[in-house]
C-alpha cells in the first residue's frame, strides 16, 4: 500500500530536515525578501532540498509543489505533495521558537497524508486519511469546549501587510478577540492548524494562504474531530487558501460573525 | 548578602511551582472567573502557596504582592516580593504551552532579582541588578536589529478586552504590525519581556499590566541591554503598568509611532 511508504517517506523527511533547522536556528547567513516582503534564508532552501530529494527518491514520477519553488508538475501521477521547508521563517530568522515543517500528499485530489513537524518542542503531528491523528504516537482529538466565549483562537496576517493589504484581518481580529477568551498569533499556519487538532486552540482562521501551509494541517483537524472550510462554510480550497478550522463545536458561531463582517 | 540568599530562594520557588504547573497542565479542576473576564484556577492558588511558603520561610518579615491575594504589607521592611505564580493562565487552562512562574524582588524602590521560568520548554531566565541576565547560566543580551520594519514584536489585550475596553491596544496593533516584521500575541507578558532579553524579540508593550506581570521581566530586559519605559518614553511605572520594552536600538522609532496615535 502507497500510504505507508509514502508515510515512512514523508516521517524521514521532515525529522531529517527538522534537525538541520533546528541546528541552524540562530545562525542565518543569508536573508532575502521573495516580492519585498516575503522572508526566506538559506535554510528554507536547503531545507527543500533535503526533503524533495528523500521524497523523490521513492516517488520519482509524482508532482511536487514546494515553497521555494523545487517543486515540478508530472503529467502521469495522480500523486501531488506539498511542500513547506521550514513554515514560520519570520519566526525562525528571530529565533523565536515556533516554526516546523510540513509536508502533505494528496492523491486524486483528495489528502491522504499530513506529517507536521515542530523540531525546537519535538512534535510530530500525523495524520492518514481515515486513520485518525497523532502527536509523537499518541492519539489526538479536538477540544470539548462548545462556546466561542470559553475558546482560544489563532490567526495570522500575511507578509505584504501594511503596504499591499493594509487592513488585512484587522476586523475579525478585533471581532474575535472581543468574544473569546483571546486570539493567538504566533506566525506559523501548519502548526496553529495542529494545536487545533490536539485541543490547544479551539479554532484557527486566516486569509489567503498558500496551499503548503494548510495541505498537511487541514487534514490532520479533520482526522482529529474537527471541521475545516472557507470562512463562509462553503468547501476549503486550497487554491485561494481562505481557511478556517475548529473543533466541529465552535465552527458555526465562528462563521456566522465572519458572515456579519462582510469580508471581501 | 541579602541577594545570593534571595536568589537562591527565588530560584528554588519558581523551579517547584514551575514543575507542579507543568503536571497539572490538561488537568484543572475548577476555573473561577476574577471580576467576570480573567480566568482563574485552583492551579494558580497552589502555586501561589507553594511559593510564599518558600520566599516566606527565608524572609519572614518582608513584603509580598501576590496575584492571587496571598500577600501583605510589612511596616519593617523595605524589600518586596512580587509574585505572579502563573502567568498565562488562559493559557494554561487550554494546554496552549506558554506560560511561566515570575518572582521579582525589589529593595528601597529599586528592582534588585528578576527570575522567570516557563516549565514547558524548561527555561529559566534571571537578572540581578548590575550583573547580567541569563537564560539556564548562559548570559543573554537583547538583538542586535536596528530598525523597526526589521523587527519582530510582541503585545498582549487585557482580559476585559471587547467588554469594558473593546478597542483597547487594537490600534497599536495594527499599526505595529504594518510597519515590522509582525505583532506576535502569545498570552504572556513575563515571558515576552524574557524573550526582548534573549533576542528572540526586538520589543514588546502592553498597556495596563499587573506589578506582578512585570517586575521581573523588565528587570531582566534592562540586564541583557535594553530599555524600559512607558509608552512615550517616560519611566515604566509599575503601578499603571503600561510598558514598552525594546533591545533599546529601536525604542526611539516605536515611541514615535505610539506618540502619533494619541493614545488614552
Amino acid at each position: 500500500m502507497a500510504v505507508s511508504k509514502a508515510k515512512s517517506a514523508a516521517f524521514n523527511a521532515a525529522l531529517e530536515a527538522g534537525k538541520y533547522i533546528k541546528e541552524r536556528r540562530g545562525n542565518i547567513k543569508h536573508i532575502d525578501y521573495k516580492g519585498a516582503f516575503n522572508i526566506v534564508t538559506d535554510v528554507d532552501k536547503a531545507s527543500e532540498k533535503m526533503i524533495l530529494e528523500i521524497l523523490k527518491s521513492d516517488f520519482p514520477d509524482d508532482s511536487y509543489v514546494a515553497e521555494e519553488g523545487g517543486g515540478h508538475e508530472a503529467s502521469k501521477t495522480e500523486r501531488r505533495w506539498y511542500v513547506d521547508p521550514l513554515d514560520g521563517t519570520t519566526n525562525f530568522t528571530h529565533s523565536y521558537p515556533f516554526f516546523c515543517v510540513s509536508i502533505g500528499m494528496e492523491e486524486a485530489g483528495q489528502m491522504m497524508l499530513g506529517v507536521v513537524y515542530n523540531p525546537i518542542a519535538d512534535e510530530l503531528f500525523y495524520a492518514e486519511r481515515g486513520k485518525g491523528a497523532f502527536l509523537n504516537d499518541e492519539p489526538i482529538t479536538v477540544s470539548a469546549i462548545g462556546e466561542l466565549r470559553h475558546s482560544l483562537l489563532a490567526t495570522g496576517f500575511p507578509p505584504d501587510t501594511g503596504i499591499i493589504q493594509p487592513h488585512n484581518n484587522m476586523v475579525p481580529f478585533t471581532t474575535l478577540t472581543n468574544l473569546s477568551h483571546g486570539v493567538r498569533r504566533d506566525g506559523s499556519a501548519a502548526l496553529d492548524l495542529c494545536f487545533v487538532a490536539c485541543g490547544r486552540l479551539e479554532g484557527f482562521w486566516e486569509l489567503k494562504l498558500a496551499p503548503w501551509d494548510i495541505a498537511a494541517g487541514s487534514l490532520i483537524v479533520e482526522e482529529a474531530g474537527g471541521r475545516v472550510s472557507d470562512l463562509a462554510d462553503g468547501p476549503m480550497d486550497i487554491s485561494t487558501g481562505h481557511i478556517l478550522a475548529t473543533n466541529k463545536l465552535i465552527h458555526d458561531e465562528v462563521v456566522a460573525e465572519m458572515k456579519k463582517l462582510d469580508l471581501k
